[in-house]
């Protein structure tokens, strides 16, 4: 397949590395203010493109817009997620599909605000709508539930920020204050600058999000979660709970009813109890029992393993 | 999909029932003996043949041939495993390749002991081979494997016989023998009344070398397999894993080099340490890590619904 990758960052740049041993072609990669732009029946040297903008040059000499006048088979849309109107990332979706092209999301916000409007210009076109990156990094969420049919799924719960779980996890393992190891995590780049989507729970809110409108077939956004993070546990209700053979860990539950996210007790030894960064889903299924599924749930190369997974799917 | 059954045990009763659920029409059942056959565009009444067959009457009034003039779509192969020439399991496969349709097995056998064979025949034929419900149950283990591709695995390693291993998590939770614990199984229905294949590794081997042969595209079959069963290990051997926090379980390997299945020391409270007839498999791939998935690996309906997701993914 032809793809026009729309970010370049950790994920938009993991794809555009990887795309050729998947048997893909890179047409077009564009951040926010360039683009580079292969020749019709071209591809672009990915190589060079992301040399140049790791050394602050420009990515390439294209408006990022002439990315919609390649021919590419499917756009990747990984520019960072927004919230209420999900732009512009709605917009790529929204043109991609008009030119009855397909678009496989990273980003989470058009599928988290916007789930009823982009399944609405997705039936109006003969492009398909993917976005398994969306949710859980390399852990196959979102095509485990395709194969089981949403309708065999009743619930889905999940550790699905490895962020809030790194804080937690060390929290739990040396009695730390929380804003002792948030920096910690910020050294070592496991937390963002500004990690507050990680921490107040906003991420993991989101994805289940994502996941409530995959059951229900929509109906659901951000405002509609009841969200609580992790910055007011102390490291006292994790001993607390040690003593209990249990421990703390940021929680999402998405049903059809809607979405939960917030600490919970967990078993210590438990399939939820986690570690460090790493991300686990239970799938609970009508026929089958709980399916449970970890992994990396994060990072450039992880998440786009299920990007490439979503193209291998069109 | 039209759906032809051959089976009619717990696996392919359960297919049967719950095949309307997911869409589907059952055209034809069959067991070794007789068959329900529905009439051109008409289905099966499946629970009336399924009751017959509960009470040793006639699962239907056809010659289980018959199945094979039906209009079906799909031909859903669950009869007993069998090793060396596959059959007649190998032969149902050829047959429905030989019409140009689909097969979904849940047959072991084709795809352990003659993979190239099968894929040959696939490749002459209209119709595609899956296999999903062979290996690990509810577990979508083949199914992420192909998403991730292949050539992006490296191994795969799992607990995949359910019987060993709650013969194992009993032994080490009780102190108990083995031949007393393999009796518990029995009257509980967990291990059958000829527990060979469970309990000398046999049904994992198979399992993992399917694995293999879709990891290195054929090239192996059961006697490739260095297989050590679960009956002579000791429960001193389980105390003394224990003291060092680690416990027995029946782990199967699978590379590209090859198969070996036997008793390994795991981590107590560690991913592979799976409790009772769970299963789990681990994925570990070039880019983005491990991925660890478990559920139920046996079971009518848990086996049915990967049968289903294959035909979904058809």
């Amino acid at each position: 397949m032809r793809l026009a990758i729309l970010g370049a960052g950790a994920v938009g740049g993991s794809v555009a590395e990887l795309a050729g041993e998947y048997g893909h072609e890179v047409v077009a990669l564009a951040n926010s203010s360039q683009a580079a732009v292969a020749d019709e029946d071209e591809e672009i040297d990915v190589e060079s493109a992301l040399e140049r903008a790791a050394s602050d040059e420009a990515l390439g000499s294209s408006d990022p817009d002439r990315v919609f006048e390649t021919d590419y088979d499917v756009l990747v849309e990984a520019t960072p997620t927004t919230l209420g109107e999900a732009e512009p990332g709605f917009s790529h979706v929204e043109r991609t599909l008009a030119d009855d092209k397909h678009v496989v999301l990273a980003n989470k916000g058009p599928v988290a605000e916007r789930y009823e409007d982009v399944r609405a210009l997705e039936r109006e076109s003969a492009g398909s709508v993917r976005f398994e990156a969306a949710v859980g990094g390399a852990i196959p969420v979102l095509s485990t539930i395709e194969d089981c049919t949403p309708q065999a799924v009743t619930a889905v719960r999940g550790v699905l920020n490895g962020t809030a779980n790194f804080i937690l996890t060390r929290m739990a393992a040396e009695g730390l204050e929380y804003e002792h190891v948030l920096a910690e995590a910020q050294d070592l780049g496991v937390a963002e600058a500004d990690p507050t989507f990680d921490v107040d729970g906003t991420d993991a809110a989101l994805k289940c999000v994502i996941l409530a409108n995959v059951l229900a077939d929509g109906g659901f956004s951000l405002e509609d979660a009841d969200v609580t993070g992790i910055q007011d546990v102390p490291p006292s209700a994790l001993e607390l709970a040690a003593e209990d053979g249990r421990t703390i860990r940021l929680v999402g539950e998405a049903t059809r009813e809607g979405v939960r996210v917030g600490p919970r007790l967990v078993p210590e030894n438990g399939a939820m109890a986690v570690s460090g960064t790493r991300n686990i889903v239970q799938i609970q299924t009508r026929h089958a029992g709980d399916l449970y599924s970890s992994g990396r749930g994060a990072g450039g190369p992880e998440t786009a393993t299920a990007v490439l997974s979503d193209v291998g799917r069109l």
